[in-house]
């Protein structure tokens, strides 16, 4: 069993425990290596098994299991951080493999930490309470770079119980950690996070843009507007990526559309109309065209300058 | 004549200047309590008088006069600070009251402060120089609390000798100023500035409109996203505002639709589509239709509420 929550003196704050992991992708190998550090024993799956020995044999404490449903039967905290909807449906529900539920122990808990879709969100939850579980979504907003630092913003929904006792290994693993409502309310938060970045993204683009025409150096209009109403973490970091024409990514143009298609499902669910982030979308589709998906999205820009 | 920028010693930083200031509006007034603290002596006209007077009762150290050209013949250092690119115009150029033009001194400089259209400012600056003079676009941004406070960016334009020149005084108005290149700069770059706040506030109201429906408390999601990618001054201010419903201005809606109408008047001239400032200015022309012209712009989000 785990320690209930902490450990006392200066042992690690997760000393004793076990936590499941399923998913190695660029987010979850860092996470890995945070939790690790915090003194838990990790069970983990990955579709490519090859990942997940390898961080076997960098940390130590990691047991390798072939399905989610392994994991499951081997703790009581399993943490889910998947590409996207369908990968998480298939580790929860699946058959080959065997997914969470047919291996899910009388109390454990599942926090999925992937971006999901919101209504998916309460359906998982809903299956993984039937079967006696419970669910904490906490999707997460920093990339790689806030994984490796455990400086993540972590966006959670669920019970109050439920945040409570993810709370302790969310600590290890980022920074500012809200509980936005029940199960499903991290996904509607972290959509409007990505909202907000695509937006202000198309934002700074056109003032860029149109600023460059207009004779005003896109690097002095940033240092400009620095400290104004205008200014924001996107005019620092993407309006330096804009000026300086560098758009190696970071975050995708592909994922940045996904993310605002995912914006637009959720508007249609909830009955509520969003025109800027429809257009928005068509600028993502736009760049996908040009063949400029893999870029940073900060090569929003390009629409306007070529 | 004026003391050749600054002063030695303690005394304050334009102690023995004379600074002609045509404009006495909301902002007007508390930029000049701050100029006539630093020790300049005003020479202010402004179309209703008695703004004029009242201000010359409270500060000692002014002298009121009755027209644009009176004011320059009185000075080598102007300061225009009016509502639009017709009020300028009006002020340079005007025969009843008699314009800056036609009192200018030799080698004057005439400093721009309000938000005028780039292409305007630039034949304004062409009229002043042929007249003899120099000239300085500085619009500014931080509204009446950042007049008080002294602490408005400013964003400027002009040869460098110019805005040298201008420095002194606008350091006693601002804090982050900047050169951001020719005649026209200051004002492209305002532009740059509002679009940048119209279109962050469409993202926001979007976002928390968004939120809200999906069961996430406005409030809640701004510390959820505090910090992060999403994080922006308009997010921490009007974020703010939305979350609690209030929207006494601050920034009105109708300034803010001109603002965008300036910046489509802008990218027209220049040959550049903005789609994204083209809805933006749409939206806020829905606010005007639904008689909310005179709320703060972070009433945006009523649209998505009723």
């Amino acid at each position: 069993m785990d320690a209930p929550g902490g450990a006392p003196g200066n042992a690690p704050p997760l000393a004793g425990r076990s936590i499941g992991f399923i998913g190695l992708g660029l987010m979850g190998r860092p996470m890995c290596r945070n939790l690790s550090a915090a003194g838990a024993a990790l069970i983990v799956q990955n579709r490519t098994r090859a990942m997940a020995e390898a961080l076997a044999a960098e940390l130590g404490r990691v047991q390798v299991v072939d399905s989610p449903a392994a994991v499951a039967a081997a703790t009581d905290l399993l943490i889910a951080n998947l590409a996207d909807t369908a990968a998480v449906e298939q580790v929860l529900l699946g058959e080959t493999p065997a997914g969470v539920l047919s291996g899910l122990r009388p109390g454990a808990l599942v926090i999925d930490m992937g971006t999901t879709a919101a209504g998916a969100t309460r359906r998982f939850a809903e299956a993984v309470r039937a079967a006696g579980g419970d669910y904490v979504d906490a999707p997460v907003s920093g990339g790689v770079v806030g994984a490796e630092a455990a400086s993540l913003t972590i966006m959670a929904g669920g019970s109050v119980a439920a945040f409570e006792r993810a709370l302790p290994v969310l600590r290890t693993l980022g920074a500012n950690i809200t509980r936005c409502g029940e199960v499903g309310a991290g996904q509607v938060a972290k959509i409007a996070n990505q909202m907000i970045v695509g937006l202000t993204i198309g934002a700074v683009a056109e003032a860029l843009a149109l600023a460059r025409r207009g004779g005003v150096d896109p690097a002095t209009l940033r240092q400009a507007l620095a400290g104004g109403f205008a200014d924001s973490r996107i005019l620092a970091l993407h309006g330096k990526r804009m000026a300086e024409g560098s758009f190696t990514p970071g975050g995708k143009v592909v994922t940045q559309r996904k993310d605002m298609q995912l914006a637009l499902d959720l508007a249609a669910e909830v009955g509520i109309e969003l025109p800027g982030v429809a257009l928005n979308r068509e600028l993502w589709d736009r760049m996908i065209e040009q063949g400029w998906g893999e870029l940073d999205h900060s090569a929003l820009i390009k629409l306007y300058e070529d």
